[in-house]
């Protein structure tokens, strides 16, 4: 009984080192090596080139090594064994870091007073709001976008959150599915979007969605924060919704093509930030835990937790 | 009975319209302009001119029209009534606002990945630690300092607070006194400066308390935020901590002289972020509303809240 590991973009040797002392007593054998496919009972998977993991009969498990699932659905050979991801604490909270940071650089204008102190300009702003007068729109209710929205209602934010299906969140505002998204963005000022990546979602974020955020919030027009995937946001939609002046500014983490071509509009833009895909990067020692013990429970008859559903993709 | 305004910097004739519409029935008299002293019961100030509140034989009262009184203090002719300043659960917030996303700026490396951007870099940090191994050190523990105490550990940091005299604070490590100092410094990888300028405090943040950060923290160096007052800070003392890369980088908001001179070396320090006294404005009506809501409290013979101990400076 032996766990495959398979990955791009990782150093897989660590990987192997990292479960192996996890998991003593099984083999653990890497992509591209000889091994035994009828030995292989559990697949932890990052990006595995597709049709690599077809040919294994006895595959009780496929891990993924992260919080998404979209790049194990593009697989369209993926087999069908039951599929669990990641749900991390430590990701969880690094998540609304980064999320918490980048409503409050907008809140607070910082790019502003960092172009001011370049000019050695000093100049405040008597209109300054307070975050309360701030709508913050939370895409995506799951493990990230509910940890996320709950700080921001601490920091002061006037926060809402949207899901697939309606859901009761003590202090925040919902809303849900395609009936509640014109009501959802008409009152964000700050859009945050913590979704899958899935069929229904693939380009969500296109210029009807953008043309529908508030216009008349405190902070002159609305900003868009995306840190769930690149394949969710339609980038030529941002660009001309920047240029137009109907979207004040956007951060992305997560592109349509990673790393970000060099010759991408949205480095240079003045009205985007840019972050290299890093705005929840996982210990991999807590994730290859996590793994190891779910192996542990379906050795011991017990169920797998984090259970992704293959047929809404996440 | 009346109420004299006394304030340099802001739009004296708004003020007045101000309190005149929340004090219909009490003559609402400015510096400059004749009036009664012997009619004055209360004085409202900011930063009035030294010496100008002298000769009020029937003055009750003395309210800051801020959260600070050192420029009360600083006026040697400051008869003695009753000083009160401003509590503002709003003002408190925007102030965490301020220090939760220098905070974090400094934990997520936000200036790195900005600088990255304007290289069309694309390149993640696997070491970015998260939230709790990074400790924040607040110095000065009232109501700005435990509020943005209490919501950076909820974003994750690990969080200690200092204080003249000892506290119990729940889920908070504390330290006091000049015997507290150096414990506190040498466990602070992010110096948060929410202390009030008294005889005590002036000129505390010198190279002497800088030398005592932590050296070995996550960051890779500590760093400085003071949005308490000016003259808490030697600024020779912190530029030449930063060029000696025993300080990592500081924000700060406010400046012994303010504005920030254009010649400052403060403006053009790659590793110091000015911004112009706002970290915290409060709200004229909030402001004017708790003054008004004080006078009441005198005239119906209840005790005046937030007062000042002259003794202490603050
Ligand atoms: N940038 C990074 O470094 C990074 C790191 C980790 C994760 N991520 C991304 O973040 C995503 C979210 O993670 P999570 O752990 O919070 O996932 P999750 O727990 O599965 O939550 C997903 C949320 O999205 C909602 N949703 C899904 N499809 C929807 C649709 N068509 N319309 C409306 N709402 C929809 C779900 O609604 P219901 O509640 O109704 O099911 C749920 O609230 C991951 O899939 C991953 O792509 C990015
Ligand atoms: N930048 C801005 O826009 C802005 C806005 C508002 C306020 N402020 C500044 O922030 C300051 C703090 O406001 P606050 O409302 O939090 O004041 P506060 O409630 O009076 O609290 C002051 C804190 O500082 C501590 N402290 C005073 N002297 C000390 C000393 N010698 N050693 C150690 N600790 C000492 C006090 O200790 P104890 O608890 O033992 O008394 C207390 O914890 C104001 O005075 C003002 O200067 C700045």
């Amino acid at each position: 009984m032996s766990l495959l590991l398979a990955m791009t973009g990782w150093h897989i040797e660590d990987w192997r080192a990292r479960f192996q002392a996890l998991l003593p007593d099984m083999p653990v054998v890497v992509l591209g090596e000889p091994f035994d496919r009828r030995a292989v009972h559990y697949v932890a998977s990052w990006k595995h080139p597709p049709g690599s993991l077809t040919g294994l009969p006895n595959l009780a498990a496929i891990f993924s090594l992260g919080a998404g699932v979209d790049f194990l659905f593009a697989d369209d050979k993926l087999p069908a064994a039951p599929i669990a991801r990641i749900v991390d604490p430590d990701l969880t909270t690094r998540m609304s870091e980064y999320i918490v940071l980048h409503c409050l650089i907008y809140l607070r204008q910082q790019r502003r007073y960092d172009r001011q102190q370049r000019e050695a300009l000093w100049d405040d702003d008597r209109n300054q709001p307070a975050a309360r007068a701030v709508r913050v729109g939370v895409m995506g209710l799951g493990e990230l976008g509910q940890d996320a929205a709950r700080k921001l209602a601490i920091i002061g934010f006037d926060v809402a959150g949207w899901s697939r299906s309606p859901k009761t969140i003590e202090g925040l505002q919902t809303f849900s599915g395609e009936d509640g998204m014109k009501a959802f963005l008409a009152r964000t000022d700050i859009l945050v979007s913590l979704l899958p990546l899935t069929p229904d979602t693939r380009g969500i974020i296109n210029a009807e969605l953008l043309s529908g955020l508030a216009q008349d919030g405190r902070l002159g027009g609305p900003f868009l924060i995306n840190a769930g995937r690149g394949g969710l946001q339609v980038a030529d939609d941002i660009l001309a919704a920047l240029d137009a002046g109907t979207l004040k500014g956007a951060t992305l983490d997560v592109f349509e093509t990673e790393p970000l071509p060099v010759d991408s509009a949205l480095w240079s833009h003045l009205g985007v930030t840019v972050t290299p895909h890093n705005s929840a990067m996982s210990e991999p020692e807590a994730i290859a835990t996590a793994v190891a013990q779910q192996i542990g429970r379906l050795e011991a008859g017990e169920p797998l937790l984090n259970l992704v559903d293959p047929e809404r993709g996440y």
